[in-house]
């Protein structure tokens, strides 16, 4: 099921200005046993990235109860998109415009599936991530990057590409956020000129401050993630996974990546 | 009136590619007399749009016709977006996959009205646009710099802001590609980094080969734009604009936008 504007639709307005300019935000997130996972952290990042694009977000009960409404069996991914509503040819926004909502459930895509495995192999993309402040960390709906560094592959036992940008800097992968170990200590990039400050990463960096293992956020190249003891990509669908191979490097466990999948999901704060 | 794959409709797929990542391209054009205006450039700049994307282009014939179609007038402004259809969920792009057409009429800006005068004002906009060579030169939906750049300003005298990137190059306008006049000679910046490489700025550049006067694309700064005899905006809706007033800065008129004025309508090849 899908709903636009809280009425059951498949399609929005030809003119709404998140297909024209991909003006917009969206969130992917996990149901489980009938509830939105994580959702205090899932709505408080929309509302985060809405502010920065000058965006009304709608009410947390009201997008909730949408949210479990799309999702019919209570499992499954649900998609929130948010855009600036329909307007007027242009890219002036209209203050106080009335947004777009769109909530709409699909299954678990397979490598989010419960058997599914820890571990994952990753490769390098070619494209680099181009840097803007302005948008970076924000989930927003200008994903061609994204689109162009999926596309590089087609081997299906690959599951995630890496992505640096455009100085060499390591940053993520094409859909999750990255971390690693090095002697007892972690690791993420810094996502102040691209990518995305995905809700997993900060759940994982509340988590590790909680267990007090010391967390650097960083500018590295490469080199940094090959010299690490583990590898772990992240996101709200598929939780945490180790990066078994990447490439021609391959990793045995270092039980990482095991300790901080239960640390994901504690919700003490 | 709108067509979506060729039927009149007012809405797209919640799920199209378009709305969910910007995975697309468009094109505005202007009618005039019935007839698509310069629609051998804006046909082969779309095409190449498509290719930079991996998109399918709609046939020539059938899209023109379809241009026609929805300008029921015979005027005004039409704008095409292609997309790469719906999908599901994931970043990943299926090959072959059936694209989604978009033509849809309105009417002409006021700023683009036949009676609008010549000579426009504009401003210097804070936001920097960020470096990607994959994306450049395509005039693709991924457009979020624009609407934040567009949003600096809502003072109704000011038609244009001028955009550099993040080295502090001047790229072009807002909604419009940029060039400028000195000692006889025509400049207008690289777009090999960032920026849309529009088809009035190709015609131009042509149009200006023709009449042997002498044209550099540059990378400069600002001041290279202040240190100008004359400055010009362009792009297919407004044809050519005498940039009158930059903020502070001046000009009197030097006869430059006359004289390309009418060099961007000849139809000579």
């Amino acid at each position: 099921m899908i709903l636009v504007n809280g009425h059951p639709a498949g399609s929005v307005n030809a003119m709404d200005r998140g297909l024209a300019y991909g003006d917009g935000v969206f969130r992917t997130l996990r149901m489980q046993a009938g509830q939105p996972a994580w959702w205090r952290d899932q709505y408080a990042k929309l509302a985060t990235d809405c502010a920065a694009l000058a965006l009304n977000c709608p009410g947390e009960p009201e997008l909730r109860a949408e949210v479990c409404r799309v999702a019919e069996a209570g499992q499954g991914v649900v998609k929130i998109i948010l855009t600036r509503g329909s307007g007027m040819r242009g890219y002036a926004p209209t203050a106080g415009q009335t947004a777009t909502r769109v909530v709409m459930a699909s299954s678990l895509p397979p490598y989010a599936q419960a058997d599914a495995p820890l571990d994952i192999h990753a490769r390098w993309c070619s494209l680099r991530l181009a840097q803007q402040p302005r948008l970076a960390g924000i989930k927003h709906l200008n994903r061609l990057e994204n689109v162009l560094a999926r596309a590089e592959w087609d081997d299906q036992a690959i599951t995630e590409g890496l992505l640096c940008d455009g100085s060499g800097t390591v940053i993520s992968g094409v859909m999750s956020n990255l971390f690693w170990v090095r002697d007892g200590e972690l690791f993420t990039p810094d996502v102040s000129q691209c990518g995305v400050a995905g809700v997993a990463r900060a759940r994982l960096l509340r988590a590790a401050a909680r267990r007090d293992i010391p967390v650097h956020i960083v500018r590295q190249p490469p080199a940094a993630i090959l010299a690490a003891d583990e590898v772990m990509i992240c996101n709200s669908v598929i939780g945490v996974r180790r990066v078994a191979r990447l490439d021609d490097r391959v990793w045995p466990p270092a039980g990482w990546t095991e300790t901080l999948k239960i640390a994901l999901n504690e919700d003490l704060d």
